[in-house]
């Protein structure tokens, strides 16, 4: 047995696909983002302009937001010193959690260290306490969800993307007398396209199945109050767990469920991801509750953002560039390759300034590799253009094909 | 099918065996660690004095701590904006790696959202890369590798705590030319005891297995520069992978392991719970840089804590208290009742203000409820004093044994 050629084969399948990740090593500019600087392999930092941050409405540079950090930072400190059990809970998570609770019209909520634990500690804790539970998963569903599916040791079903006929005939086959759990997101992160939620509580209804909708890409930007989409589709109080990051569109860190009491207590008491780990820094926490509450009174910052994307994808579909068929705020270009993906992303970073990650599998299937943009309110029309020139230009370079 | 009667029932097991978690609602005073208040029942916040706080050295209000989180605040903004591969690779994410990879003198190291999340994700990632594995589990692993462990999927043999021998006869028993890893801890928390490094790595070099420490109830306490007890026994050099968490000694928030360059690109481009998932906000990743940098070179923290320690098992030791074997900073008090540890601890906040959580099952074996006591640098001899004489007055007050 030897370990190290083990390790070097893993290694070496990753550079022989072509998908071995190189981080690009930034710091953004506090109050002139998307702006940056790049430290790779230059004298000294290089400007950038940010083009693929999930900080979607700039919040994290928000001057609530900051104020609300540095005022916790110097009443509490920098940690909280423990587990929610044991001296790590503070005023601060209990008001979130309330906060969070009112946004989406539920009874209660818990906090998470990220939006992956809350996924991958409350769907392996969930299944696992109703005995037999089947889980029926929708194919495009995010790795933190498969990995709670995983570990929880359930059976599951997945069905085709979206596929409304495909969910009810795994369903129709199921035991009626089996607990059920349909997992679903509400914006599908890397295509932008959105889940039929009324639809798909119908079914759950039919077929007596709770749901639980990651609402992650949706939260803050969707609804009036930025309750997601299924606060825009008046469909919150249909759903059994609405599941929500605070590291995007809030701008923070850390991750949340909102449901009923009974069931917040259950994951609160037997969930091991959420009792055995350091819980979020209070100052993390009163910077969320900030975002939250500005942006339940605020609609500025969403229509900004549906505005840069409207336009955004406007001037590539004019230009000829494959942009797909989004209906969010994500702007996904249809590259089909791993290296080309990469090349496209190497040539804007190093001769425009411009810094998009390419996406490879496995965040998507293989053959669909593609450049993401995510056009906030701080992109400018000049921005766009720019962008768009560069991307023609390079297209061109690479004698890759423009629509007519 | 009824959800609810399941849940409610959930819930009720827990109360049946008296291990229902209430939280404790505090908040710290920054600057007056261990003073805190207390926002429970009373007619606002009540004065306390914290002894069950994992931030063991007081870091999480260091000037130098506060200092670097917000300029890092003012200088980035709040959180990363994305994953390590998208967006939220920052430079400080960049050089708290290579602080800590030197910290332990190993090639690299690498960041988690905490470390929780790093044994869960490096132990059953790295597993699954070598086929056929079999993990070696000390009995009293903490949750989170426990996780790890399972989710896996290897076969796990798990050996009596700190038992060399046990350890030997399932090493031998075992293929030689399988994949073996050991995994256990250096300081376990709930006992305040310490593994035999040195003799389990000979025993890991024997049979040609590769080892995993978890040490993060020591770094930052134990060796010349904080390394842990691997640094404190020069052993470090000789484990594969060292992982340590940044919320307790280090008083911030985040996880980490370190090991050799091999390792950690693989579990960097192979673990889901590293890779979706946005990445520690920089300035929590400020705060920790200022926190390792300090603890290098300053033992003062180091000292005070054993000092502390030392007195506070020797008054509970000569007031006949039931102070447990602990040959570390941790001071637990045996109990052996999940009902009696809860009803100190509510006399001991209700009317001496000093906050203690009792520590029940799962955290610690049926039948072996506890108070943990974490004294540190900031907790004075009449603290504990009081501390002391207030635990007499209640076991007598509950008429329960002293020794003579
Ligand atoms: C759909 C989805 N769910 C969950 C997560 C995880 O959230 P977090 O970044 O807060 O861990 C992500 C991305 O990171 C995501 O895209
Ligand atoms: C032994 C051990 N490992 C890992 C962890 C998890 O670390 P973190 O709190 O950073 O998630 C803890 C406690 O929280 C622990 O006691």
């Amino acid at each position: 047995m030897n370990y190290d050629q083990v390790f070097d084969q893993a290694i070496e399948r990753l550079h022989a696909e072509g998908r071995y990740r190189v981080f690009i090593d930034i710091l953004r500019n506090k109050g002139a983002y998307p702006n940056a600087r790049c430290f790779a392999g230059h004298n000294g930092p290089k400007p950038i302009t940010v083009w693929c941050s999930n900080d979607y409405l700039a919040m994290g540079q928000h001057p609530k937001v900051i104020a609300a950090m540095e005022e916790a930072l110097h009443n509490v400190g920098a940690g909280s010193g423990g587990t929610r059990n044991i001296g790590g809970n503070t005023h601060y998570h209990i008001e979130l959690e309330h906060e969070l609770a009112d946004l989406h019209g539920k009874e209660n909520a818990l906090l998470f260290t990220s939006g992956y634990v809350s996924n991958d500690a409350t769907l392996s804790t969930l299944a696992r306490l109703l005995p037999g539970c089947v889980i029926f998963s929708d194919e495009l569903n995010h790795a933190s969800m498969i990995a709670g599916i995983r570990n929880s040791g359930c059976e599951k079903k997945v069905f085709r993307h979206n596929d409304l006929e495909h969910l009810e005939e795994l369903l129709a086959e199921t035991d009626p007398d089996l607990p059920k759990l349909i997992a679903f997101e509400s914006v599908y992160s890397m295509d932008g396209d959105v889940a039929p939620i009324h639809a798909i509580c119908d079914l759950a209804d039919k077929y007596n199945a709770i749901t639980y909708l990651d609402e992650v890409h949706a939260v803050g930007m969707y609804g009036k109050r930025g309750g997601g989409i299924s606060e825009r589709d008046d469909a919150a109080s249909r759903l059994t767990i609405i599941e929500g990051t605070l590291g995007k569109a809030f701008g923070v860190m850390g991750g949340y469920i909102a449901a009923d009491q009974r069931i917040i207590d259950c994951i609160r008491s037997y969930a091991p991801g959420f009792i055995f780990t350091t819980s979020l820094s209070p100052v993390l926490v009163a910077g969320v509750l900030a975002a939250v509450k500005h942006l339940k009174g605020s609609s500025a910052e969403r229509d900004g953002q549906q505005a840069a994307a409207a336009t955004l994808k406007t001037m590539f579909r004019e230009a000829g560039l494959p942009v797909m068929d989004s209906t969010t705020h994500i702007v996904p270009l249809m590259v089909g390759d791993p290296v080309r993906a990469k090349k496209i992303s190497d040539i804007l970073l190093a001769e425009y300034g411009v810094y998009v990650q390419p996406i490879n599998f496995p965040t998507v299937p293989r053959g669909t590799e593609r450049l993401r943009f995510t056009p906030g309110p701080a992109h400018t029309e000049a921005m766009m253009r720019e962008l768009t020139e560069a991307l023609v230009e390079i297209w061109d370079r690479l004698e890759m094909r423009l629509a007519a």
